[in-house]
């Protein structure tokens, strides 16, 4: 049987992979296929769908009876409605200077959300007991957006991962001064196949509140999910996921894809075999003399200081970005399509750009 | 060739079809095929790949050389998205008492982009010069929100459609105040099909200046589009779009979508199937003594006032919505996917119904 | 013992008085003098200091001893600071048409409180619980903002008054479906001068738990209060009010100001004065020939309708507004300050006038 | 002749002062007479009075032909309707990290404006053209909120003023990349007695866009104006001061306040008084061994280091407040009208604690 014929036209090359973001990648075959599972007749819009209500096992079975979860768009999306969910008006985030949710969303937690963020260098785009400190007071203060949140990505946007030992004491931290945790896992699956844990062992087991979890970056064509693990915590997410603009009206078509990825162990495919990728390239990058990786590669990124022109001829040849053009630090990311031949290829090229 | 196998299952019965809503219907199977045809390879990321720059000639050849898309994921973000296009942080929005915006999207519109709605009470839907000229005054008056632009959906919220003079004249009407015209096209095409007109007719041809263009009720999974018609009215949509939470990070998934809808005719197709549906459906119904039908029907909607108790049981049958309950008011909508069967079924449904 | 000099100058007529607003009245000399009172040497700011303190004793001989006063600068803050006070981010507030906080606020709570108005059209002003069903439902549905308060005026934009029957009644009915009860207390004094109650039994003993508290209109230079009356309903007032800009930082101005007005019974003697001269004002119109009074005359506000270029010429001579230029309807406030001859000499002029 | 009685009476003892705020002041004797000439007699509200429009002439008379003042009830809503005034809705503004905007209004420019402030660390809280460039970047970047606006104050919250041409440097390269500068002048006026400049000098003649002129720290009640030096720079004033609920109705009362002092030189000699008493504070304390002051003294500010059981001790005696309470830091403020006899009693008193 053919696939029906459509009006779309393929405009791209579907061979080509570069380095740049693990969202230039497309969807995993997988979850491609769930959508058509989904497709066909009708069903309840806004979230009372059969698939949707099966997430919610699917879910529970990662992350136990009291999980439930509230599919979204996009990452900004789940980020912005989990930190309303546990801030009052007059609430503020406390995160690291290098969060996502404070150099890379226009604004938008404030904007959508009136929240402030209280933010604090790190070293490595973690934060610890202490660096949560510098900004953790006076919620008797009224002249102060009062700290009512500690958010932290897991895996960092700096390619680190917390131990499960390092987010409990975040997390302990933060509750014993009546804060809560939100987690930002865009690459939460990454950072679990690192470590070989369940991503339970992250999150709820460790004391996080609620979550961000990702699919788009694991392999989904969009769709996230925030996930409430603390149920004492919020209230009206259903509400707030409205009015945030984020509620999808087909939802089966965001949930199927959440299924296909957790269901069984399509994300820690897609996770291990990125991660792989990226420890293939920190590898063979640390062989090239002159190139310096900067931080500890622990999920599907690679930091890399090298010298400018050689980074601009490179990106002739592979898309990627500078992370800080000024200090001369690019970022590499592998996705879950990455292959073996395309890391080699773009080490060889280093190689070449860095001899000439 | 096999689809790839998958871990999510099937959870509905892809036959079972009601008349709740046109987003309770899937996809349309070449909006799926078309999925498969933009994945593979790496494409940039947040709209810079080659479906949404494809994108852009399929909206021209509609809308004119001026015309620019922005996708985004739903109704809800299309149109807060346009309408902060349009408005500055002091302005208005006049738009009818039953609109979308102002009845269904939990305050996004007040919340999010921080505008005030001047509604107006319309016996239809529709707008008329002389409605808006119950709120459009006070431009100097700071104690009043700005009256900066007028809201109009096409087709409406109660299944009325507006003519192309009718548009041109509250367009001129809006614009002789100095105010813009926002159109929510999330059923346009449905307007499109019933006037046998093109879209542009219906927007930039009668002057409207900005337009939320609809996917998902046209038989996309998910996926709309801001239309920009007016360039001169507007700036910086990329960035209201991202701090507004609707920009994509997988772009291409949106942008094929709406290219498989609109390369060619697929709109069309289905816009018109679902009127014709909502035709048999009114004729059927009309043939039915003791159901009143209560406004024109011009697109894909039916509003029916039958007995309270016969629509309880005739709901146990097929699933749609009270829309007054008190008065005794109901919705029954058509989509791209209603077959002449499930019509056929559902009057003589209705007709048992009333006959017990 | 002179006043000290200032490099100021007078710049007005101090015996020229209109009927366009009781906000053109200067400040009743009691609460001038009262500041110099509270002047000199050091206090705490932001509310910690001994006028603060001391009008939480005044306030509470008025409402109780649970009644709490956050002073605040103007009736916009009271309202919007109060409003929020109980609403979540998803709440909306179900208010007459005609109230301030929906037609002269230029969207400031919508805006800044990101809260949705849910409007009923009312024939004087007042909401019944008739009306208020009118908006009331909805709570379980994410579409819609949830109606979480219903706001009342007392006395009414129009004039009018609730009397503690009709207010019991509509708190009843508010709280029974789960709603709190805000009363826009602006012209409180003159509503409670008109019913010759005590302000308590139109607020707390009949059920209203959160109040704006004017004094502005009452007499001051300017300040208002957001009275807490139900502790349950709310939390963290300071932050709020802080968040809102609403903080006045050498509060004891503010606070002495409403210490001057209710510490006996200068509220009184203000709200008796203007109200008075609305009365004489509404028994000299009536015996002219032609001219309407429009709603029951409960305040210090009369509302009429006569010829336009009667009106137009009347301007002339003594400053009002146009309530509803179209319909020829004009409104004439009394204030604390209006005197006897000023009203005489309002109505001759309008007979002069009605004559030529 | 007897001031009139007054239902308020005094609470506090007038004699009493500390060194904790220069907010803890009261007002001026000649604010406080300014306030009795503009009272009496009826005068429109909401800024159409003749003192508003006076106070116009008294600002062009400091600020140029071209500037516009618009009062406003306190520094937070200066700050924030002069902010909204020069960004879009995805602006963002370059401001110190130590700045009060950022520290100490509870969210209000992010919960209220929606606005995104991008901080940088400086040593003495004035920025540079290098540290602006910490964050002046991206301006195409839709992920970023757009630096549109670098935010200074003058004097600084640590009590250190800039040099006209430090404030030239930095308003050319603001401009040079598109940004306006805002000047939060709550002590504009300690800084111009200190430089001996006029405050013109200091403003639009370095290049600054728009200005909140203080006037509450320099003798008012309360009351400070928004100032527009650069009319092409915002628009619509009025609607975001009423948005943002700054409009006073009797506003003739804060337009005579800043009259009194700006009209001739009270606002010069109330800023002297206090610069010269921090002058003889920081002289005393210098003295004292074992006292470190840390930044250098420009205006009314004295910040020091000292062992935390004599802060606490002191604190016994005069009240002030812990800077930076885990180092030991403490600021003193001086007010228009600290004593030669205050100072002296405070730096005895540090003596004896540090001797006890």
């Amino acid at each position: 049987m053919n696939p029906p014929k459509t009006d779309a036209r393929r405009h791209h090359d579907p061979e080509v992979r570069g380095f740049a973001s693990d969202n230039y990648a497309g969807a995993h075959p997988e979850v491609l296929a769930a959508l058509a599972l989904a497709n066909g007749g009708h069903q309840v819009a806004y979230g009372e769908d059969a698939y949707t209500e099966n997430l919610q096992s699917v879910v529970r079975s990662h992350f136990g009876a009291t999980a439930e979860a509230f599919p979204v768009f996009n990452g900004t999306g789940a980020n912005v409605v989990a930190l309303q969910a546990v801030t009052d008006r007059w609430g503020a985030v406390i995160c690291a200077e290098s969060a996502h949710i404070n150099v890379d969303e226009c604004g938008a937690p404030e904007r959508v959300g009136g929240l402030k963020l209280l933010t604090v260098p790190t070293p490595d785009g973690k934060l610890t007991p202490e660096l949560i400190d510098r900004q953790a007071y006076g919620w008797d203060d009224e002249h102060r957006a009062m700290p009512q949140v500690v958010s932290i990505a897991q895996a960092t946007e700096l390619g680190t991962v917390y131990t499960p030992d390092e987010i409990r004491a975040l997390c302990e931290h933060a509750h014993a001064h009546g804060m809560k945790v939100h987690l930002d896992g865009s690459r939460l699956a990454n950072a679990a196949a690192t470590l070989d844990v369940p991503m339970r062992t992250l999150t709820n087991a460790a004391g996080v509140d609620i979550l961000s979890l990702g699919g788009t970056k694991n392999g989904a064509l969009f769709g996230e999910a925030v996930v409430v693990l603390n149920q004492d915590a919020v209230s009206h997410m259903k509400h707030l996921r409205k009015l945030s603009m984020q509620l999808a009206s087909k939802m089966r078509f965001v949930s199927v894809q959440l299924e296909a990825l957790l269901a069984r162990d399509l994300w820690l495919r897609n996770a291990r075999r990125s991660n792989e990728m990226a420890q293939r390239l920190a590898e063979g990058v640390r062989a090239v003399h002159g190139v310096e990786i900067l931080y500890p590669v622990q999920a599907n990124a690679v930091f890399a200081r090298l010298p400018h022109d050689v980074s601009e001829r490179l990106q002739k040849r592979f898309r990627f970005y500078f992370w800080d053009e000024a200090a001369g630090v690019v970022r590499w990311m592998c996705a879950f399509d990455t292959t073996e031949e395309d890391v080699d290829a773009f080490v060889a090229a280093l190689k070449e750009e860095m001899a000439r």
